[in-house]
């Protein structure tokens, strides 16, 4: 069951309304990256794990990929100010929000392409689920990088970076978790078959140095968090 | 922010494992009728409004809607199954879950069209809203009803009768949210210009006897809610 | 069958092209509340339906909307203007016009996403078909006011004036629908069950006072209608 | 502007209903080379077509694919038959018929992806576009081919062997138009520039005879449409 | 098997940076007529292919299309420069290169749609797919013109200008193609059935010439390469 | 620049048409674990890398995963089988092969939903974009696996196989890669700040025994790679 606290989980403020950096943001909203899309993702693999912890932890994640959505839709909403601009000349990609939405944030990404599902990746399988959501928590990052670079008000710039950190926290989890049931699933048996250690060079001219004479399946070793 | 309770909000069983059925309940975690859908409607609009009960009420059910995902989710899931089917045949509609989830449930509709956020719809202008959801619910209703003549599982058809009649409250709630706002945004001046009240019959031969003589914003009625 | 008649529904003109406009009155071409989404949808529903009367009323007025969308594409036409732009530098949103279509209308949105038929909404239910109507034509009449506050030319505010007007028209006629064939199909034995009578309170703190005590199906009352 | 007349273009008849055929002939209502494709293709190119002659050839065609739509999906609507399937067994593709459109017609292809306007090409070029339309013509026949042979119900067989014929003579009009306006827009000056002469060997081993030593822009000849 | 050379089918150079015409550029890229369509369509239509030399130019050309695309793709990302955008202010098109491909080039068109598979026609009918695929260069010929008038960078003029006699290029062929296959497939028996020689008027008033009187499967006369 | 050879990486044979895993089969030519997206994503994500080796590595896959897409696209061909069935009662999924392609292979997933490049993540960070191709190799493995259990076709049994390893030998390289570069891009400072260690407890009753006192960017250490 969710429930709903009125309170954000961190609070949100924007120094000035922003229409051009309201729709950038929405990236964060409904885009490949976003906090929707990473919510679903973490809510849509736990039903099928058995270890009561990691189920524990992928649902902590999930329901607060969902308070950051909530975040990120209010600052949104703040940016996008208080008016429908009469001018008729939108900046690059703040059209709906003046067409369509009267203001509301939207689910969509930067470009107004609607959220979808086929961004959240489910497998069932636990090393799979676990490494798409390091995957997930990195790239959500790297995109929080490249909103806080493009935006002046501290007030934003503060909520990015509370995000980022959050993202980062996540992705160490997984990575702790990763670490936990590693050789489980698809990571077991790595590298016994011959196919699984041959290197094919078919772009030359090639400079490749890695090499796959002893591949077996690698964890996340981190010494600080491991010890 | 969005807190998640490990109990459901109604418990969920099912009496046996059905593959197929599983495939067409998914219509209403991803379909454009679904759970999610109604979930993130509600969300996204609440942003704009400015009364307090009624932002409330949109807060509230928005909640509820994420919760019954979370029932719809959990029941997907039993009725898909222990175990990935091994013959290759599988019945119409449940490929997915056997080459991609590993049988969780996968956010589409029953023919495995992924969830978009094309199926939701956000204005910022309250009436419109209210009535996009009065909509929405009573179309949940339906594929609720659908689905309950499809299955004979005993367990399943108590969940969706719980949710059909959930559906049923919400729709009665935006009604009176609806009253209550009534003649605001865009049902203000309703009928004024002489175009709208023109029938143009375009289609032949005709037979309507709809008039529009005398056309004024009406609202939802109800004797019994208004006393 | 469906015949054309090139003479237009109603006259388009422009004062002087303006492609950015352009691009934002695109929406109601191919966008989720615009006039083909609103054609198929009642041409669809329109199969399903056994009362004469009604069914007439769905094929008239979808006829109509194919006739609205003729209309803007017009419009549209005109204010892409003679020429590519040469500069490279285009507005937000007109990129497809200068780089695609060489200027003939798209059936996008304002920002150029592809229409799809996720927008059209059909149940084979009527009250849930009517109330999905009255809910699309209350949504593009919101979307024509927020297009009309941001263009000054005056022949293509007296055609969004026009279709504006022609939605609410279409509005009436649906709710007077409504009205008729009310405690029809989903709308019967509304309220029976108690699960459709309770309030879930989970968005905290709530101020709701909405109650669900006596609920029943509501309808569409319009005094000045229904003398 | 539209008009609708109650009557079919042609009589739409089926010996009995055939829910699973009435899936795969959905693919001519809402699929990649279906009907609506077709006529929203010829609608949106006619807008920049300057020859009036050509210009009504494209409204008249794109009114004529209306009419099919219509005739496929009365088609598709009376193989649905009169009841959902109460079983839970639907087959391949033929979900949504029950769980969400009550059997009415849906605006899909046969697996059940919604329409889409990526299936439209506008390019606002005259040889390029009538190109596009004798393509899809082309495939429009291929796929009323296909579809004639996976059934035996002979009206509905009538009814396809009408469609495929009336897209072969729509695509001999296409043809004919071509012929008229060719060495117009992107035909000019075909195989002026050497880089249009030269062949690149990719595929290896290769057996190609192709050769483009005196390419220029070819024309649909028909001898006996010519004489 | 694919192999990849590091060298550039043609070098590809840029005067200098510039962001919007790289995202115009992308129309090129992940578009319905650009490169990656192309590649993908003639490189599926292959496998169904008995005539070994048109089997053999497919496969050249589906090859020198994912060349092409890999040329596109090193002009965007040169035209995209070495850094995020810090104003904010991003023109119209270029969102997701600043906030979430880091300046890589990406998979969408102009406008930020995502590359879809449904731009790619396959019938399994050899003229039915030649006709795809001389439409679609076509199609590719005209953005290219569009493209070309849109930028000065005289490099960049350089490489669409090689890419645009490319596609005519494999146009000839295609028609080369055609020429060698008619009267086969979806081509035999033109215009035997009445139906298919009627001339539908339906668009009023008009002034249709074309006559249906003695249509047969037309081809692509090229005196000048048919000598 | 791209060169076929028309041997295949590896041979590719069937011991008898099966359409409906032919269908299922097609998850990995389209799906989003598919070797289309694996292609596109290693590509792209080519063009904004520095180290030439890891370049080259990117560059090498990219075209690996391009001539796997043609095995099992060759496989679904042969599948297909030689004839439409006539029959008019397809499997699940295998509708488009019949009513569309031909029998030729389709770009689709398991469902029929078409190829997106929503499924593509590129990031233009060196870390993110490798541990996006970690997970999307383990997640290609994942889905082998469940296509494997589901065929006894000992050739088809041996492709996948085959597959199934090369994946797994693109995830040992990527690791290894991943190894090289750590530390740098959105692996810097890691856990610097104090709210990315922080652990939010939003699902209730929690269990989750995880701790975040140290946290610093793990990396894969793999002993018997790093000897």
């Amino acid at each position: 069951m969710f429930k709903h606290d009125k309170n954000l989980l961190e609070m949100v403020r924007v120094e000035r309304p922003n229409p051009q950096y309201a729709t950038m943001l929405q990236e964060q909203l409904g885009g490949p990256n976003g906090e929707l899309k990473a919510a679903l993702q973490y809510f849509s693999q736990s039903f099928r794990i058995k270890d009561p912890e990691i189920k524990d932890l992928f649902q902590d994640i999930a329901s607060e990929e969902l308070s950051h959505m909530e975040m990120v839709a209010t600052a949104v909403n703040m940016l996008n100010g208080h008016d429908i601009d009469v001018t008729g000349t939108q900046p690059a990609g703040n059209i709906e929000a003046n067409v369509l939405t009267g203001l509301a944030p939207y689910l969509t990404n930067g470009s107004g392409v609607p959220f979808t599902a086929t961004y959240v990746n489910v497998t069932g399988d636990l090393p799979a689920d676990i490494l798409s959501n390091i995957a997930a928590e990195q790239r959500a990052k790297v995109v929080y990088e490249y909103l806080h670079r493009q935006i002046n008000d501290k007030h934003v710039r503060q909520m990015i970076d509370f995000l980022l950190n959050r993202e980062e926290a996540h992705n160490t989890l997984f990575r702790q978790a990763f670490q936990k049931i590693q050789a489980n699933g698809s990571d077991r048996d790595w590298g016994v078959d011959e196919d699984a250690r041959l290197y094919f060079d078919l772009s030359t001219p090639g400079v490749n140095h890695f090499n796959l004479n002893n591949p077996q399946a690698p964890s996340f070793q981190n010494p600080n968090l491991t010890q």
